[in-house]
């Protein structure tokens, strides 16, 4: 295995790009879909059930493994890969978007923020610095800038600020990020939904010439045709030869109409967050597990599916223990959710080598507005 | 494989008895501990990794099917064992118990029992007949006869009554259960803590030639050695050539000390409660994840078990996981705890057809005293 962080784009169709990215732990087959494992744990979810899914690659929140159980207790256990027994490659975000939605009493900076714990309200401080060193305790394969990220919709002045703390965050980031061989650091592209400011923000950090380019503050309420507006602006102003990171999207067809667009990664916690809600996201659009109609449906949720829990189990019974509050239900619809998640990329990656993927995203969307006997509660 | 039911003594250690219970949809090895399924799935657990395991049988409960999802909902739906996707044998209790400790407004007849629903309030009766009728939909292999378990320590009269009746619907249960090849209807004594009751209860149900033979009303809040008297008590008025379920039983312990007063089958929440709230069973004694000891221990909870979550995680992420909430600390702490169960029942087996249970016993309760490097906290 490489000891060098590199990244290889194999196959072009249109704006799309399937290739990889190859690190000591591992590779990471692009277009990929990062599962979300927050607290170190993609909830519900054994690794080794993650891994046979097909995820290459799983994505953890610094903001949430400082507060508990610390970074440095963390890194005196052998880092994250030993402690969520995940060998293969992890990427951290760098807590600035958490900062933003879950801790209360925030102060921004020119250094950083300053924050209250949402769990108890202890003060604590992220600045690019110790948003990078934390990382660097947990031991992260990809590593992201710490940034600014604003909600949406906000002020043009507003856009503005943030990106450009986001600039100068890039740049300390990556100073602090130093040399650490066989891993690498993301920069973030923010500017809201301005796409001057975006376009700015692309340049910048292009010419700082990161490994790795994400696109944040996008899925964060905004339109769907607002997050590819601002895609399709960003995109030409990002190296072709570096990875390019949608941060927090999306929904499948959020995940489709995306990588059509030149983007190669992805988090979300959707599908796991759903499946614990008794949401299952299939090839016949979505289906709410909860809904009274599948209480005497014989049928698996995908007979064709190779997921245990997809196939081996009547929509009758997931019905059962949604209703019942039962773990299993969490546990099995999220396995569906992943699973689904992760075999939508292998099919991409596939049609893209075949050239063949606006043929294939028509052959998805029109299985979601088929739906199966007329079931299906809405499209991907 | 059999079409009729049938049980073998393979070997016997003074009291202690290991065989088998052959049924059409397996094989149960005994001693044997059933994991407990209440609504239809053993909490936290997905069937293939119970079956893995070493569990031939599963317990699920009458009275949490009735209410939901409907024991003739599930019976459309194929039975219980596609139902809940396990196709091996399925033992069912009667709801007599669950009406008692969990259900509302109820009112004892002759008849049966009239309750509320703890879920929604709604009015139901359970009568022999009923549960039978229950039962039959569900497709259980080992059914139960409906009886009355009351609460000790309670008055010699109120022991006697409940007894009696338990008596007269053990008859209309047998009745009710008619024939039903490769399937089975287990007797319950009762009779609190009074020994000649218990003797009275044992005999008369041994006059009627029941398949299976259970000690009920036991495990209710008694100490240990009342309930290990009434063991002994009972022992002797029960047919050696039928197979004894001590319901609702136990702790590591319990199961040891049972078995060598002849008990031949078990079944309890409490390595599935206990696991979801992050205490476990172990070769070293019971340990408490959330204690912070636990913090930092990088240790495994057992290096030598050949469950993946006893061996491949440190404690310390067992008790950052069971501090954060997180699902995945209910999954792997149950897992960890019935794998305990089944190899402690597996070594029990081994050892009775050794003749050296009372040898194995010793070492097993050692290795609770002595726990690893002190930190035990508490012999199982």
């Amino acid at each position: 295995m490489t000891q060098e962080f590199s990244f290889a784009v194999h196959a072009v169709d249109g704006a799309a790009r399937a290739g990889a990215i190859t690190m000591p732990r591992g590779t990471i087959r692009t277009p990929a879909f990062m599962p979300v494992g927050t607290a170190g744990t993609v909830k519900a979810m054994y690794p080794d059930q993650v891994r046979a899914q097909g995820a290459d690659v799983v994505l953890s929140n610094t903001y949430h493994l400082m507060l508990r159980p610390g970074a440095e207790r963390i890194a005196a256990l052998g880092g994250l890969h030993q402690f969520m027994n995940w060998p293969h490659p992890i990427l951290t975000d760098s807590g600035g978007f958490q900062v933003m939605s879950l801790a209360k009493l925030r102060k921004i900076s020119e250094r950083g923020v300053v924050f209250q714990s949402h769990i108890d309200g202890a003060r604590h401080e992220l600045t690019p610095e110790r948003s990078m060193e934390i990382q660097r305790l947990l031991g992260s394969d990809i590593q992201m800038q710490f940034d600014e990220c604003v909600r949406l919709p906000c002020s043009d002045e507003e856009a503005e600020r943030a990106m450009r703390l986001s600039l100068r965050w890039g740049e300390r980031s990556r100073q602090a990020f130093g040399v650490q061989p066989g891993r690498a650091i993301f920069a973030i592209v923010q500017g809201g939904a301005v796409k001057p400011l975006r376009v700015e923000s692309a340049r910048a950090l292009a010419a700082m010439d990161f490994p790795g380019y994400a696109i944040g503050g996008l899925a964060v309420g905004e339109p769907q045709a607002v997050m590819l507006d601002m895609i399709e602006t960003v995109e030409p102003h990002l190296p072709r030869d570096k990875p390019r990171y949608l941060m927090g999207v999306g929904t499948p067809a959020d995940l489709l109409e995306s990588v059509m667009r030149g983007v190669d990664m992805f988090d979300c916690v959707m599908p796991t967050r759903a499946g614990r809600h008794g949401m299952v996201f299939s090839r016949f659009g979505r289906l709410n597990l909860r809904n009274a109609r599948f209480a005497e449906d014989r049928r698996p949720i995908d007979a064709a599916s190779h997921c245990p829990a997809a196939r081996d189990y009547a929509r009758a019974y997931w019905h059962h223990l949604v209703k019942s509050g039962e773990i299993l239900a969490m546990m099995g619809l999220t396995a569906v959710n992943l699973a689904y998640y992760q075999d939508l990329m292998a099919g991409m990656r596939r049609a893209i080598a075949e050239r063949r993927l606006g043929e294939f995203a028509a052959e998805v969307k029109a299985g979601w507005a088929a739906g199966e006997s007329g079931e299906s509660e809405g499209l991907n």
